[in-house]
């Protein structure tokens, strides 16, 4: 019924008032194909916006699969979705060249590298609720001395973030061949050490929750996590995009949850040392950006892992123009 | 000539300037047997210091073993120095069983236990250098905020210290059965965790030096931990008084050292966790009592680990007269 009344309201010309309907279907029955396949059109004619209407298709796909219009749809909207990832990428591996045409003894590389080291761990730590400012992370780092009045965890939180970039920088990145299990353990055990020394660097032996997702029981950690380090290092991750193999890395490793606590962090630890072996800066998803992180997780779990990867390359982008605007 | 000369002034009368003397000969001699006997007998005679005395004349024998002189007097003072220890641990003994009548539902002793503890992580971390107030140390512990300009390690000491108690209070004491390597290595996993989160738990890997002692090198700490922890465990060992068993088992870690940091507050803990096993309070070594502990370390380095224990005896006597006072 409402699907009809929008359908008229389209072709009254009243496209708003369709749409905002449509968004009310969509929100009250994300699961119907129907509703999927109408909303998605909707966004393609009016809205101009393929990507998202690709993604409508796929789940009305996901749950109706044979469903032909959905099937018709995607025939359109897949090939131009694939080329316009294609032109990004290609967009943000040119800024990448550009930057590694930087001599890295330019004074101002230098400083915006640092610079950037302060806003990554501020805004790593920030996501998972972190309160200091960016002035106070530096301060702490600068001179080890605390903050009065905030939690030593904090503190120790920082710490831990500084200590794991520095494992990173000063051995990971220079070393070639086989990225091992021990090497995740040993950027957990830093990340966490600080904070809770009993945790750090060991698998969960208990059950947790991240919000929609129930990752998988404790019993299955240490198998998973072996498939995980073998797809790191197969030929089939390794000849993927790079910035596609870190998201899906940091999206594979989040699945898992193999940690107490501390995941986001080694995960978005882990996608930045896969993106600097590749001659990518070390990308900063912020604060601000949180809820739009975790919904692009949650895409990935309901079966599509393009948004995340499309929000990782935004990141990367974004701060290439930094690093290119700064230099 | 010294000698002579202080001799000449003990026989007039002038003991004081003769012991004087003495002294002097004594720190530039310390390792002259003649030095160490007459001090020694101008200890026994005209200071009533028989304990000394004994220690200088057991000094003298261990450089020169056939001293006739030095036998004659020990075989004096030998006899007394052990019958005056064995009055102090009886006295303590006692006092301790005292204490042991009180109910543990007692208000005033769950108080002072709780004030001790207060106590024992602020001088613990106190000898070791950090400069927290008793005041700052509890506002730590009791709300897990930080104190504005202090270093955030100094904050982590004394985390870790209290981790490394709850850890024995909850687990250890109440466990019967040897006592494993593992267990000292989990102490210092919890001791060093927040501050060193890369070191804690583990053996050290280079040589490290203590004022005038040099431990043992990093390739023999294996084997020499677990000649230590046969020891601990040893009939022979268990059949000491409580406190001399749990002085040397102090005694013992630190002249192997086997960390690279921590080892101190790891033997304090270990010696507290012998003692409460056999029925004493957890024993403070005072901050102000910092170089009187490292004399008598340094004594047992040079052969005589009687001043350690008496040492640790009138610590524990100490701890024991402010709980009986308190309840
Ligand atoms: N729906 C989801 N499915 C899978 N992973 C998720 C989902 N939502 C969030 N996450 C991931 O889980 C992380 C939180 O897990 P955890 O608390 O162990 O990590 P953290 O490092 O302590 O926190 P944070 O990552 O927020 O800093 C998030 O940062 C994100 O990377
Ligand atoms: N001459 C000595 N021989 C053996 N051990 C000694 C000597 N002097 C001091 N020590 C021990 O070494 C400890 C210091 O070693 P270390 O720094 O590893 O321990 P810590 O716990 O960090 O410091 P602290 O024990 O001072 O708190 C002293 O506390 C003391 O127990
Ligand atoms: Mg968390
Ligand atoms: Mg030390």
């Amino acid at each position: 019924n409402t699907l009809k009344a929008a359908r008229e309201l389209v072709h009254s010309g009243k496209c708003a008032r369709a749409g905002r309907l449509l968004e009310h279907a969509f929100s009250l029955a994300p699961r119907h194909p129907d509703v999927l396949i109408h909303y998605g059109e909707y966004l393609e004619q009016h809205r101009n916006d393929v990507v998202q209407a690709d993604r409508m298709y796929l789940q009305a796909l996901a749950i109706s699969p044979a469903n032909s219009r959905a099937l018709r749809n995607r025939r359109r909207t897949q090939p131009l979705v694939d080329e316009m990832d294609s032109v990004m990428l290609y967009r943000i591996d040119s800024k990448r060249d550009d930057l590694a045409q930087i001599p890295s003894s330019s004074a101002a590389l230098r400083r915006i590298k640092k610079e950037a080291y302060f806003q990554y761990i501020y805004h790593t730590a920030g996501i998972e609720g972190n309160t200091m400012t960016l002035a106070q992370t530096r301060m702490i780092l600068e001179t080890r001395l605390s903050v009065g009045g905030k939690s030593v965890m904090e503190h120790n939180e920082i710490l831990g973030l500084d200590l794991a970039l520095k494992f990173i920088n000063t051995t990971l990145v220079h070393r070639v061949g086989r990225i091992s299990l021990h090497d995740i353990l040993e950027i957990h055990r830093r990340v966490l050490g600080h904070a809770d020394p009993l945790e750090a660097g060991q698998l969960r032996t208990t059950q947790v929750y991240v919000s929609d997702h129930v990752p998988p029981p404790p019993t299955h950690l240490q198998v998973l996590m072996e498939g995980f380090v073998d797809w790191l290092n197969s030929p089939e991750a390794q000849t993927l995009h790079p910035i596609k193999y870190a998201a899906l890395a940091h999206y594979k490793l989040v699945f898992i949850h193999p940690f107490s606590d501390g995941n986001g962090r080694t995960a978005r630890l882990l996608m930045n040392f896969l993106l600097m072996q590749a001659g990518y800066p070390p990308v900063i998803i912020r604060k601000q950006d949180r809820l739009l992180y975790y919904d692009c997780l949650q895409a990935a779990n309901d079966g599509d892992t393009r948004p995340f990867m499309r929000f990782i390359a935004q990141c990367t982008e974004k701060t290439l123009d930094v690093y290119l605007w700064a230099t």
